[in-house]
C-alpha cells in the first residue's frame, strides 16, 4: 500500500507525519520547504514531478480551498493508476466535492470528501474527527489508512456530504461566536464581568463549546493564538450558507452570520485567529470584553 | 428564620420544598390547589392573607414574568417588616429588577435578582444554578438559605445583574436552536441524517448543549416534553434584546433571534416545548427532520 | 389667540417665524442667542420666564426627542391655562407622547403629537406635512394655527399615532439608504457607474425618494450636506423598532436597519449627514459610489 | 434586416408584437399555441425548426430563467449566422450572461443581456427601459431595432451589468414591499389606518414606487392582480444576493429578504403577485392591512 500526501499546512503537516509512520508516504507542498522538513522530521520523500503519483494507491489532498484541488486534480488524474483512492481532507465545498467525484468516477477512480475536525492539537496527536461523503465501500477499503490520523471518522452521506457537514459545524461556530460577543457585551456594560458570565452560561443551557472553551482561553485572556485564521472560518460558513441557499432552505441566522464575517474579514484581516471575530462587536460596542477591573 | 416562597408552578413548587425542609416557610400561589397539594407533601403552610408575611426573614418569589412580581409588590411591601431579604427567582427584566431594588431599598429592605437555570431536573434534585445582582452583603446574609435549593450561586453584579445574565444564557439557548436547526435541515436535504450530523457536530468545534442533549432526545427522538415553554424562552430572548438595545450595544444576531421566535410563537402557540422552535424552519424547508429512513 | 414656540433648531426657527405672521407668538430656545435673533428676524419675543406661558392659547414645541418634552413638561403645567392646546412637533416616542397626553387631560388641557415632515427646505417654505395624533375634535380648533407652516395636515389617529406614522415613515428613509448602497456598490464592483445605476432604477419599480432625490444629489455629488443628521435618523428608526416590538408585529427588516444605524453612529459619528449611512456600507465593501472615472 | 423573437410570454408577447411592425419577425414559443395567436394577431411567422434561425440578424430571447436560454443556446448557435447579435430580454443572472457572452464571441457572433422594466403595461405601450450589459458598438448596431419596443435604452457597462442592474432595481422593489409591511403593521396596531399612513408616507422622505403605486392599489384595494409573479420577484433578488455575495460587498438587508421572500414563496406559492409579499407579514403579525372599519 502506498500513500502520498498533498498539502502540508499547519493541519497536513502533522497528519502525513501520522500517515508516514505506518504507510510509504509520498508528499508534496507547494512551498518546498516544508516538505523538506517533513522528508527530515517523518524520512518521507518529495514528489520530484507529479508521475510518482502512479503507482500510488491512496491519495490525501489538504489544502485551503476546493479552488486548489481542481487546479490540481488535471495533472493528478493524468498520471493516476485506475483504482485510486483519493481521500481529500480539504474542508471544501460539496460542489465541487461532486464534481471531483464524477470526474473520478469516469476515470475509474474514487473519490472521498474528508474534511476534518479536532484542531492542530487533534491533527498532532492523531485524534482528529473525519466526516466522509462518498461511496461507503470506497471508505470502507481506505478506513484503516485514515485511521492513522483520526480518532473517529463518520460517514456522513453521498459524495459532497463530508464537506457540507464540516461548513454547517464552522457555521454553528461562527454563529456561536458572534452571539456570545454580542450578549457579553451587554452584560459588560449592565457591570457583569465577562468571566463571570461565562461562569454561569457554562453551568446552563446556553453554553458551547465556544463558551466553555474558546472564550475563556481567547477573549477572556485576551490571547488570540490563530490556531484557525478567521478567513478560513469565513470560508466555511460562505460554503454553509451558499449549500442552503441551493437547498432552499430559508436559513436566515446563517445568512446574517456569513455577512458579518464578511465584515469582520474588511476589518481585521483573514489572518487573525477565528475568535478575533468578537473584536468586531467589541468595535461596535465601543468596549473591550475580559478585561477586569 | 422564617421563609415564605410566592409561585409554586412547576420549578417554584419544588424548589419551596427544598427550602422547607431546612426552614419554616410558608407558601403562596395564585392557584391555591397546588398550594394545598404542597402543605401536604412537604408539611407548609399556606398564607391565609398578606399579613402572615409581615413575620418574614426571608421571601422568595418565582413568577413567569416581572409584571406578576411588581403586580404583587404593594401588597407585599405594606406588611414586610424592615431589614427583608427578597429573593426573586423569576426570570425577569433587569429594569424591573432595578426599580423593585429601590422601592425596597426606600424601606430598608434588600431585593436581589435571583434567577435560576438547571432545568426541571435541577429543580427537583436542588442542584440549581442561581445567578444573583443586587448588593453582595444581602447575598452573604441568604446564601445558606439559597443553598438549600441550589449547587451553585453567582454573585454577578449589581441590581439587574442576575436577570442579565439569565436572558443572556436564554438568548444563546434560542440562538442555537434556531440555527442548528438551519444546518440540519440543509444537510438533511444534501442527503446526511440528523443523528449522524450531530454525531459529528458533537465531536466538533460547534457543538453546544443544544446539539448535545436537546436536539438528540427532541428533534430526532421526535418528543417534545415542553419542559420549558417556547412562550417563555421569547420572553426571555426579548429581554436580553431590549436590554441590549438600552446599552446601545449592536446585536444584529439577537435582534434576529427576537424576531425568529416571535414569528415561532404565532405559528406555533406559546405552550410547546422551546425546542419545538425548530418545527418554523422545517416548515419553511417543506421538510422534518429526524425521521431516519 | 395667543402662541407660543419653544425649541427653535433649524426646523422650529422657521416654523416659529411662519407662526408670528399670522399671531401673536412667544418663543423659547435653550441657547438664548437664537431666540434673540428670531425676536429681531420676526417680531416675536422671548419669554423671561415660564409664567408668560399663562395666557398662551396654542403651545408649539420642537425639540430633539421626547426626553426634552418631558423634561419642561412640569414647568409648563404648572403655569398653563386650562384648555391650553398643546402641539408637540418634536419627532418623539409614541408612548411618551400618550404619557403627556394623559398628563394633559387629567388638567383639562389637550395635547397633540405632530411631527412634521418636508424638511428645512418645508420649514423655511411653510409647506410642510403635519401627521397628527390625539383628539380630532382638538385638532379642529387649532388646523388654521397650524396651517401657517403647513402644506397638508392629517388626523392619523389616537394619541401618538402622529409619532408612529412619522417613526415609520423614517424607517422606510433608513432601510433605503441602507438598502440602495447594498445593491449600488454590489453594481459598482460589476462595472457600473452609480449615475447609470440610478438612472435606470429611477426609471423602474425599485425607485424611491431616496434614490430619486438624495442621492443623485448626496452620494454621486460626494455632498453631505447634514440637513438632517445621522443620529435623528437613527433615534427615529429606534422609535419605530420599539413600537413594532411593542405591538409584537415580526418585523426583521426594520430591526436590523435598526442594528445597522446603531454602528453607523458608532463608526461616523452622530453629526453626519444622515445619507452618510451609506459610507458604512462603503467602507465594508472597500470601495466609493459615485466616483466616475 | 431579420429578426427573430423566442419566448411569447406576459412581456414577450406583445414586445415581439411591437418589433413585427417595424421588422420581419419570426417567432417561437415552448407552447405553440402562443405562437400561432401571435402569428394570426401579428402577421408573424413561426419557426418551424431552427434552421429557420440560420438567416436572422438580430435575435431576442425573453425566457424566466437564463437557464431557460443555456438550454436553447446550443441549437441557436449550431444554425446561427456568424455576426449575429443576440438580445437576451430575460431576467436572468450575470454569470450565465457572461458564460453565453464567451460562447457567442468565440463564434464572431454578439450577446447582450438587456432585461427591462416597465411592467406588462409598458410592454403593451412599448414604452419600456432596457438595461443592456456587454459591448457598447453592438448595442449601437441594434439600438433602433430595440426602439421598437422600448422608451428608455440604457448600456449599463460590460457582459452582465444589464443583468446585475435589474436584479438590483427588485432587490429594492422586495426590500420596500417586506419593510413598507412591516411598518404599516406596526401602525394599524396602533390605529392608523393604512389609507392614511400611506397619504403621509407619500408626502414625506420614505416614500417609494411601492408605496405610492403599487400599496395603494393592491394592498388597500386588496386586489392581487399577479401581473408579476412572487416566484420570479424572488428568483431577481436571488440573483441580486448571489450577485453581491461574489462582489464580497455585505449586504445583510439584501440577504434577509432573500430570505424572507423564499419563506414567503413556501407560505404562499410562487404564483401569487409579488405584492402579495406583505400577507407574509400580515399573517405574523395576527392582522390585515386595508381593512377600514
Amino acid at each position: 500500500m502506498k500513500t502520498a500526501f498533498l498539502g502540508l499546512g499547519i493541519m497536513g503537516y502533522p497528519m502525513a507525519g501520522h500517515l508516514s509512520k505506518q504507510f510509504e508516504t509520498l508528499v508534496w507542498n507547494r512551498t518546498t520547504t516544508k516538505a523538506e522538513s517533513h522528508n527530515i522530521e517523518y524520512s518521507t520523500k518529495t514528489i520530484s514531478n507529479f508521475n510518482d503519483l502512479s503507482s500510488v494507491d491512496v491519495l490525501f489532498t489538504c489544502f485551503p480551498t476546493s479552488k486548489e484541488v481542481i487546479e490540481l486534480a488535471p495533472k493528478i488524474l493524468e498520471v493516476a493508476k485506475a483504482g485510486l483512492v483519493w481521500v481529500d481532507c480539504t474542508s471544501g465545498d460539496p460542489a465541487s466535492a461532486r464534481a471531483l467525484n464524477r470526474m473520478l468516477e469516469e476515470r475509474g477512480m474514487f473519490y472521498l470528501d474528508a474534511p476534518v475536525s479536532g484542531g492542530v492539537a487533534g491533527a498532532i496527536n492523531g485524534k482528529l474527527t473525519v466526516m466522509v461523503g462518498g461511496d461507503e465501500s470506497s471508505l470502507e477499503r481506505v478506513k484503516n489508512v485514515i485511521e492513522s490520523f483520526a480518532a473517529k471518522i463518520v460517514h456522513c452521506g453521498p459524495s459532497g456530504a463530508g464537506m457540507a457537514v464540516k461548513a454547517a459545524n464552522q457555521a454553528l461556530l461562527g454563529v456561536n461566536i458572534l452571539a456570545l460577543s454580542e450578549v457579553l457585551l451587554g452584560l459588560e456594560k449592565a457591570g457583569v464581568r465577562t468571566s463571570t458570565a461565562l461562569d454561569v452560561i457554562n453551568a446552563s443551557s446556553g453554553r458551547s463549546n465556544v463558551s466553555m472553551n474558546l472564550f475563556p482561553e481567547r477573549v477572556v485572556g485576551r490571547g488570540f493564538p490563530a490556531t484557525f485564521a478567521l478567513g478560513l472560518m469565513a470560508k466555511d460558513v460562505r460554503i454553509a450558507s451558499q449549500a442552503l441557499r441551493e437547498a432552499r432552505v430559508p436559513s436566515p441566522i446563517t445568512s446574517l452570520t456569513e455577512n458579518l464575517l464578511e465584515i469582520a474579514l474588511r476589518e481585521l484581516g483573514p489572518d487573525v485567529d477565528h475568535v478575533a471575530a468578537s473584536q468586531l462587536l467589541e468595535r461596535w460596542a465601543g468596549t473591550e470584553l475580559g478585561i477586569e477591573g
